[in-house]
């Protein structure tokens, strides 16, 4: 199909806005995979999901997919079908991960597990997860199939490593880029990858789609961190503190903790270790991040993940997506700055 | 590879032994495959694995697969691989099983939710998941693919359909054949299929294998739901009651249901569907099932689809599996009778 121009040079969007614009048609038409294939004749399987899934969030994983195979001129049938797919499997996780944190709130609403309870989560996740590959089956390609399979049992393996590293502020920044390059940075870097492989390209080209992918989900992952704890967003009306509330070894945790003297290291400990928490510890916390400077260090970090991604990019020809790709890892990051 | 000759003609094991026995070679290196694949640097994924699968249980589906695949002189290095992968995905499954009933035990010891908890129940059967779809894009064949995802899909169909008949005493004997039919008779099925796929057969053979694997699940879980409640099983040493305990809709609450009186429907409510249970009351369930011949109804209804699976082994070639194919079917009903 033929490339779209975006329609209105002018308007500040986002790049992601500006890329969900460029696609606008491939997206209604993920979208309308995405409506069918919940279908099942188990009603609290679609009511789930549409919750879930239809409910919106950034779709930037089916985004990636596209982008990736419009700029390399790729089958676009075969690239919607692998965007649906692409959130199915994220949608799974999302479903299985709320259960696993015991969170109410996802997107600013109640979480799936707290309408529908943790049962019918579980459930209904392992139905996406089937039905994604199902819908693998249907791609009829070993290529792609390999490709997600490998990315779904990575991402299981980071989340089973999040629960082990839960509570324990002395794990490493290894271990940590490793959890997120698991549970986030593989489906983005998979989600880029099939885009090109349904484009026949080089093996190279490939490659470096994957790595753009990887890298910019470890940049978006950390600074996704970071967002959970600066407090000059929450005027933005942005949802803050929700990741220390749930106790969990993040960026700016790791970070802070590495800096904090005998006593704080307690008060971190009291928080996150043992999750006790009481009024004003969320401000105390986030006194301590200014403190220590840590907001700049973790964007410093994911920069450096940008800065790969950007590298990797050389390698696609000229066309209207290649710019907004490489916006794309400027904006993952200053939003949490 | 060359077919085993039973080892020892005389002896009165069950079909299912005998089987193993002529299978013992393939079933112990699906075993090996089963023990190497579940290596991961998570250290959590191959404890809480080897937990579950290494303690064993009766291997029913690895078994099915390798007989299948032996009865039609099948390529057994694909049938090893599958029957691992066929063992994965139920494994996966008797994880979230647990956590989705919140059960304490699990063949006579705790369940791995008990001991790893929920979250780490969650998490690694996850994995396996994921883990067998890796597995089955080594297998290579898109058909064998195809057949095990689709199983996948149907199961996680059949959980959410149990999920919305909980405590519902009016659920129909068709609603709670299909629910056993995606729940145990999907697997059943795919894990003979798949062990006809890799002997090269005609579809009709492939289609024969199929619809025993079916008929055998349904049989199968007829029969399993009734040894719950047959107290002349207890004094064998079975474990009684966790159905009734976990207020499970099952074939025999169903059937005594449908006769009780309006005094005996008032104390199926109660304990099934409201889950207030006091002392005595698996005794009056009992006792309820015992009064209106339920398992004997049940037993019959279990024959009705072994006869049907019996006729679908027409077709096979005569071999040693052959009649032990045959006497599976007698056998998991006379376990329960």
């Amino acid at each position: 199909m033929a490339l779209h121009q975006p329609q209105n040079a002018e308007k500040k969007d986002s790049p992601l806005e500006d890329l969900a614009d460029l696609l606008k048609e491939d997206l209604t038409a993920v979208n309308a995979v995405i409506l069918e294939k919940l279908t099942s004749d188990v009603p609290l399987i679609p009511q789930i999901a549409a919750y879930l899934i239809a409910a919106g969030g950034k779709r930037i994983r089916p985004v990636l997919t596209l982008a990736s195979a419009t700029a390399l001129g790729g089958n676009m049938e075969r690239a919607r079908n692998l965007a649906a797919i692409v959130e199915f499997i994220h949608s799974a996780t999302l479903l299985h991960d709320d259960v696993v944190d015991e969170s109410a709130e996802r997107r600013g609403k109640a979480s799936a597990n707290e309408v529908f309870g943790n049962q019918a989560s579980v459930l209904v996740g392992d139905f996406l997860f089937s039905r994604s590959f199902q819908l693998m089956v249907d791609d009829g390609s070993l290529k792609t199939l390999r490709i997600l399979a490998d990315a779904s049992a990575i991402i299981a393996e980071g989340e089973v490593l999040q629960l082990q590293m839960q509570g324990n502020l002395e794990t490493g920044w290894d271990t940590y880029i490793k959890m997120i390059g698991a549970k986030t940075a593989a489906l983005f870097a998979a989600a880029c990858e099939v885009g090109a492989v349904v484009s026949d390209v080089s093996s190279d080209v490939e490659k470096a789609m994957h790595d753009y992918g990887y890298n910019l989900g470890l940049a978006f992952q950390i600074a996704d961190d970071m967002l959970d704890y600066n407090a000059d967003k929450a005027a933005l009306g942005k949802q803050i503190g929700d990741d220390f509330r749930e106790g969990k070894i993040s960026a700016p945790v790791l970070l802070a903790y590495a800096k904090a003297t005998p006593e704080e290291k307690e008060f971190w400990q009291r928080t996150i270790s043992k999750g006790e928490q009481c009024d004003g510890d969320l401000e105390t916390a986030q006194s301590q991040i200014e403190k220590y400077g840590v907001i700049a260090e973790g964007i410093e970090k994911a920069a450096e993940y940008s800065a790969k991604a950007q590298k990797t990019l050389e390698i696609l020809p000229p066309s209207p997506v290649k710019p907004m790709l490489e916006q794309l890892l400027t904006y993952v990051i200053e939003r949490s700055a």
